[in-house]
């Protein structure tokens, strides 16, 4: 087991990684205040780990929540959902909520836990790659609603996070690869020697070999870490970092429903439109360009934008969380494994989303 | 014009007492960062008050969304209605919400500042007196939830409280008595010398005579923000004394229904609960009791408790805040002018739940 350090002073965290560590009582039990416990899952999770994290947390009053799976329930309707179990059970303010399952029910765990009564505890179990090397880490919680993705939520963070590798033998395939994409990012804004080792590791990542899996979520995880470590509440540009091909991916998920795409799947075509913009504008070359598309082939996702105009790029994009007084800012590739947020040229942005399809292919 | 701190560090703000605060711009500007401002309001307060701090905000791009009146539209519904006008209106993190109305208003408006793209910047221009000398202090905001009052929420501090006496002069009678109870509030739980000032100045502050009223507000806010400024986020219990009263309140609030009591005059009621079972536990005499109860009544305020039955008191108590592992905290008086955080023997409650109506009648 591994065990690194979210520094944050007084709401500082472990993240535990290693096998077999649902069944761990002691990396729980001294995270936990009171006698109430509320695990948060959803349809696809609970059948298949509810039980053993049930039986780990034996000895305390734990009630549940399952929601239905899916990006497309990650709304104020079923937010609602854990407030009113929690009412139901008279949870009071010594409880905590433990998020059981992927991104989505994290980021609903989370902001259930920052707004019952003001701020309960909370910990996170992720069950996904894309969960355990991002969204379980760092303390971004949230909501979507019907006019914008996670534009609802809090800064929460967790007081443990447990990775269990082992529950990655259950994830489809489309949804490993997704996680493999904010896997890669952390190579292309900070990390060139990962990245190298990325595109050395790869097929033994797709073939889920338990040591390769349990490295590449350490690195994800440290380089997460230090992130966030230097940024919490994203008031410097250093967090913002960790947004590279998500301001496009935000757009190409909105634009086609939530759903369609998986967020990983978006974010991986969003970040070849970043590295397309950031060749536009000089600061890398066709080669680097090149370099990000076939990585990202090589672990399987998409790098064909769909087939959406510039206008409704522009308007999906417009809504984001990056415009400062009326300009755009998005995150670009200074170098490969170096990003940088830059305010954008709409002349030189356009060129990029009318580039469309031929993104994918190599020239 | 008197101006307060609340002592918070980083998060330190002024409170603004004074008459025409409503035009004064300069009080605004410096706490506004960006250009977009979202002023919130209710349909009874807009059309008194909205157009001249609309002109005040000349300069800014403001946009308004007008609740319903009430609390019973304290609701997640109705937040989401404050997070569908930022929305539309593609308001960015760097815009301010202003809150220009009662303590409803300065709740949804302050909790939908805390959650919008997880934080945004937020100002209180609390228009009741409840409002002024209470809830615009101190960061508590949040929504009801059908199963409980005040379960869904945040700690979030204003930037600056801007607290205009002359908007008094059209605040209805009923609504003035019941912020005079979060005033008598004050004296009762640590400021005898100011419960003893109440008592000669209730017939002026009745008939509203400005200086009254001021110097009420003054001493009501300098009291709330010292023991904010010693509990943010009520993790002692210095923070919880300001809920004298408010466990019973709740209890009358939600076993009526919401909105049939004013919230101040179930917290008028549920001062005298709390007082009489001060008594019974031997801490004040019945002397004490018959002042807390006979100045509430020369406020104008109702001393009768509800024909609710105990238990049906227990059962809205009981998911209340102040349960911690399963026994019921109340927030009781040692003396007048001290409160004190005390569990509560069962049977000495059940005698003060089921005292009912002759606690209004001098024994």
């Amino acid at each position: 087991m591994h065990t690194l350090e979210v520094a944050l002073g007084a709401r500082s965290y472990p993240i535990h990684i290693g096998t077999g560590l649902l069944d761990r009582a002691d990396l729980l039990l001294s995270h936990i205040r009171g006698r109430q416990v509320l695990i948060v899952s959803n349809s696809t999770v609970a059948p298949l780990y509810l039980e053993r994290l049930r039986k780990t947390l034996s000895g305390y009053l734990v009630a549940e929540c399952i929601l239905p799976d899916g990006e497309a329930f990650k709304d104020m309707a079923h937010l609602d959902l854990i407030f009113t179990t929690l009412l139901q059970h008279r949870f009071n303010r010594d409880c905590t909520l433990v998020a059981l399952g992927g991104g989505v029910v994290g980021d609903m765990t989370g902001f259930a836990a920052a707004a019952y009564q003001r701020g309960v505890d909370f910990i996170q179990i992720p069950t996904t790659l894309l969960s355990q090397v991002d969204s379980s880490v760092g303390g971004k919680t949230g909501v979507n609603h019907a006019l914008g993705k996670n534009m609802i939520g809090a800064f929460k963070q967790p007081n443990v996070v447990v990775i269990d590798t082992d529950v990655l033998s259950t994830l489809p395939d489309r949804e490993l690869k997704a996680g493999i994409a904010e896997v890669i990012k952390y190579g292309l804004i900070r990390d060139l020697p990962f990245l190298e080792w990325l595109e050395g590791a790869m097929p033994k990542l797709l073939t889920r070999e338990p040591h390769t899996l349990a490295e590449a979520i350490r690195r994800s995880c440290e380089n997460k870490a230090a992130v966030v470590a230097a940024d919490e509440l994203e008031q410097k540009d250093v967090r913002a970092l960790l947004n590279l091909g998500h301001t496009f991916g935000h757009a190409i998920e909105t634009g086609m429903g939530y759903g369609v795409w998986l967020h990983g799947e978006a974010v991986a075509t969003g970040m070849l439109m970043a590295a397309d913009l950031s060749m536009r504008l000089g600061w890398i070359d066709e080669a680097a360009v090149t370099r990000t598309r076939d990585i990202l082939i090589k672990a399987g996702l998409p790098v064909t934008p769909p087939d959406l105009s510039a206008d409704e790029y522009l308007e999906h994009m417009a809504v984001d969380k990056k415009v400062k007084d009326g300009q755009l800012h998005l995150v670009l590739l200074k170098h490969l494994g170096e990003a940088v947020v830059s305010k954008v040229p709409a002349a030189v942005l356009k060129q990029t989303l009318e580039t469309g399809a031929a993104l994918g292919v190599s020239v």
